[in-house]
C-alpha cells in the first residue's frame, strides 16, 4: 500500500522527490528541492512573460523546448535573477552537477529559483549538499519538496488525483508556491505537475496551456509578475493507458483531471495570499467578448480601492463601478448590474438603496465573497480570483528582503 | 492692494468664488463651491476616460465643447455617479438654478461633483443654500472654494502666478483636490484653473492639453481612475495683453506660466496622497521611445511590491527590475542601470553589492526619493511621480464610505 501514502508530485508512478536545507535560507529551513523521474520524461513548461527573465528561467525554457527531461532542481531564498553571466554559469553548473548524480546530461535537468532578486547563488554550500539531496530522493519526498520551494508561503501546497483513462489508472500530482507577486502570466508562482500518463507531447502541451489559462491566469494577488515564475508538467509515460493523442476523447479526460489538480493548487495559492482576509471570486457575465470580460475582471481584481474596501467590509459598490469603467472596454453604465453574493446592489446602473446595502454587509463579513457583474452587452463570461488588501500585506512586503 | 491678497482661482482679474456647507457632508464641512467670471469666459476641459462618467461630467463635457461659460458649481461628499436619469436631472436642475442667480442660461454653468458614488444628491438642502452661496461670491473666496472641493484631502490646494505677456500683466490661478484614486487619465482629481489672459480658444485648448500631459498624467497614487475627474481652464480675456494665438511666442510664454501653476498643484496633490510617507520621482532614461519610457515609469509607479518596499525602506531593487520587465516593453536586463538618489545600485543588469546597498539605505530614509532607471536602449526619457504604500493608505481606504 506504499502508493496510497504518496501524494503531490510523487503521486504518479516513477517520480521521486526530496527537499533539504542547503544553507540559502536562514534558520535551517528547507531551501533546495529535487524532483526526478526514474526514466526519461516528456516535459512542457510555461514561463514568465517578464522581460527580466532570471537565468534559470532562460535555461529551463530552452531545455523544455527539447521536450525530454529527467528532473528539476529548484531552490528558494534566492531568485538567481539580475545576476548576469555569473547567474547563468551558476545555474548551468548546478544542473551539470545534479545530472552527474542522476547519471544524465545537464540538458535533462531543468533549474528553477525563487526568492530575493539580485544576489548571487551561494554555490559552495549548494554544491556540497547535492549528495545528501540525491540520497534523500524518495517516492515519499513530495512534502519536503513542497516545503523546499516555499518563500513567504505559510504552508506547503500539493494536490493529486487518480483517474481511469482508457480503462487504466493514470495519476497526476502537483506542488506549488507563491503568495505575493501573483498575477496572470505567471508572477512569482512556481508550479510543478507530474503524471505517469502515456501521452504525446503536443497533447501534453495543449493540456498545460488550457489549464494555465483557466486556472493560474485567473488569479491575481497584487498585479505584479516576477522574473522567475514557471509552470512545469512532466509526463513519464509509466502508466498503462492507451496513448493520449491531441484532440481525442482521452485527451479531454486527461485535461479535465489535470484541471482539477491545478484548480486545487490555485485555491491553495489564493488562500495563502499575503495578508489576505477575504477571498474574492469575480464573475463577469454579459460581455461582448471573452477578452472584454477578462479585462474587466482583471481591472476589478487589481483595483486597490476595491481591495481595501473589501478589507474594511465597506459596501462601496461605486468602486466596483469605477473599476469596470476603468478597464478600457466599452460598457454602458445603464446596462450594468452588480451583486455581492446573492444580494443585488446595482440594477441597470442604479444603486438599489440602503436596504440592499445592509444585506450586503452580511455578505461582506464572510471570508469568501462572490462579486457578480452583468454587463448587459452580450453573452460572454469570465472568472477571476483575488483577495482583499490588508495591513498585513503591507507589513509583509515592506520588509521582505531584510528578513530573508 | 486688494489684488495682492487674492490667490488661487480668484487671482486673475474678474473671477469670484465661494464655498459653503450645504448639508452634503457631515459636521458642517464646506461641500458646495461656486466659481464664476464677471463676464463670459472661454472654457476648455479634459475629462475622465472612465467609461462610467458621472452625469455632471457628461454635462460639463458637452458644455465645455461649446466653449463659453460663466461659471462652475461643484460639490464634494457625493459624486452624483451611477445615479442614472435622476442624477442627470439633478445636475441639470442645479445648473439651471445657479444660472438663475447668475443671470445666465444653464448652458453657461458647468457642474462638477466628487465623493461617494451611487447616492442621489441631496437636492433640497443644496437648492436652499444657493442664495447664500451666491451672496458669498467674492474675489477673496478662493480659500473657501478650495475647501469646498475637498474629500479626503487634508489641506486645500491652490496656486497662482503673475506673468508679463506682450508687456502686460496676465494672471493665472488654480485649485485642485484629489488624494487617492489618482492616476493618469484623470482619476479622482478635480482641477480648476483660471486666467484673465486674452487668448484664442485653440491656443487655450493646446495649452491645457500640454499641461495635463506633462503634469497631471505623470502622477499616480494608486492606479485607479474615477468616474468624475476633470480639469477645467477658464480664460475671461480681462487682461490687456495682445491676443495669444496658437503656436506664437506669446503662446509658449503663456503655456509655460500655466505649466508652473499646474506643477505647483501637482506637487500639492502628491504630497497629500493618502497615507504616503515617501514621495517617489521616477526618471526613465535611455528608452527607445517616449511611449516605452512612460510605460516603464508607470509600471514601476504602480507596482505594489515597489511601493511597499519603499514604505519599509527596504533596498529591494529587484522589485524595480521586475517592474521594468513587467511593463510589456522590450528591454534587455544586461543594459539596465538603476540608481536611488545618487547611489548606483545596478550597472548593466548586475547588482553593485552590499556597499552600495548600505549607501542606498541612507537615501531611503529621506521622504523625497528619485529613482533613476537607464534602459540603454535609446535616447528618450520620461518622468513620473508616485508615493509609497503604507498601512495608513489601507486604513483610509478600508472605511471611506462608512465615514462620509
Amino acid at each position: 500500500m506504499a502508493k496510497k501514502e504518496r501524494g503531490g508530485v510523487t503521486f504518479p508512478e516513477g517520480f521521486l522527490a526530496a527537499g533539504i536545507h542547503a544553507g540559502i535560507k536562514k534558520k535551517g529551513a528547507l531551501d533546495l528541492g529535487l524532483l526526478v523521474s526514474e526514466k526519461d520524461s516528456l516535459i512542457v513548461g510555461m514561463f514568465t512573460t517578464n522581460k527580466m527573465k532570471a537565468p534559470p528561467v532562460q535555461i529551463s525554457q530552452r531545455r523544455a523546448r527539447r521536450g525530454v527531461a529527467m528532473g528539476i532542481v529548484v531552490n528558494s531564498g534566492n531568485a538567481n535573477a539580475c545576476t548576469g553571466d555569473q547567474g547563468m554559469a551558476d545555474a548551468m553548473l548546478l544542473t551539470e552537477k545534479v545530472g552527474h548524480y542522476m547519471g544524465c546530461s545537464a540538458q535533462k535537468i531543468l533549474p528553477a529559483s525563487t526568492g530575493v532578486i539580485g544576489r548571487p547563488l551561494p554555490m559552495a554550500p549548494i554544491l556540497e549538499s547535492l549528495p545528501s539531496l540525491a540520497a534523500k530522493l524518495s517516492p515519499k519526498g513530495d512534502t519536503d519538496f513542497s516545503k523546499a520551494i516555499m518563500t513567504t508561503d505559510t504552508y506547503p501546497k500539493s494536490a493529486q488525483k487518480e483517474v481511469t483513462i482508457g480503462g487504466e489508472v493514470v495519476r497526476i500530482g502537483g506542488a506549488a508556491k507563491g503568495v505575493g507577486m501573483i498575477h496572470p502570466n505567471m508572477a512569482t508562482m512556481l508550479v510543478f505537475m507530474t503524471t505517469d500518463a502515456v501521452i504525446e507531447k503536443e497533447a501534453l502541451r495543449a493540456s498545460l496551456h488550457q489549464v494555465v489559462e483557466d486556472q493560474f491566469h485567473t488569479l491575481s494577488v497584487d498585479g505584479d509578475t516576477s522574473t522567475n515564475d514557471s509552470v512545469y508538467l512532466m509526463a513519464n509515460q509509466m502508466a498503462k493507458n492507451p496513448l493520449i493523442t491531441k484532440g481525442s476523447q482521452l485527451h479531454r479526460e486527461f485535461t479535465q483531471a489535470l484541471m482539477e489538480v491545478a484548480s486545487e493548487l490555485r485555491v491553495l495559492l489564493l488562500k495563502d495570499a499575503e495578508g489576505a482576509t477575504k477571498f474574492l471570486h469575480i464573475v463577469i457575465q454579459g460581455a461582448r467578448s471573452k477578452g472584454d470580460a477578462k479585462k474587466i475582471a482583471s481591472t476589478i481584481a487589481r483595483s486597490l480601492l476595491v481591495k481595501t474596501a473589501f478589507y474594511g467590509e465597506d459596501v462601496n459598490w461605486g468602486r466596483i463601478m469605477a473599476a469596470i469603467g476603468n478597464a478600457g472596454v466599452p460598457v454602458r453604465s445603464e446596462k450594468v448590474s452588480v451583486a455581492l453574493g446573492d444580494v443585488a446592489l446595482v440594477d441597470h446602473g442604479i444603486g438599489l438603496g440602503d436596504g440592499q446595502e445592509e444585506k450586503a454587509m452580511e455578505v461582506l463579513k464572510k471570508s469568501d465573497i462572490t462579486v457578480t457583474v452583468h454587463l448587459g452587452m452580450g453573452q460572454m463570461t469570465a472568472e477571476y480570483w483575488t483577495t482583499d488588501l490588508s495591513y498585513e500585506y503591507v507589513r509583509i512586503n515592506a520588509g521582505y528582503k531584510g528578513r530573508t
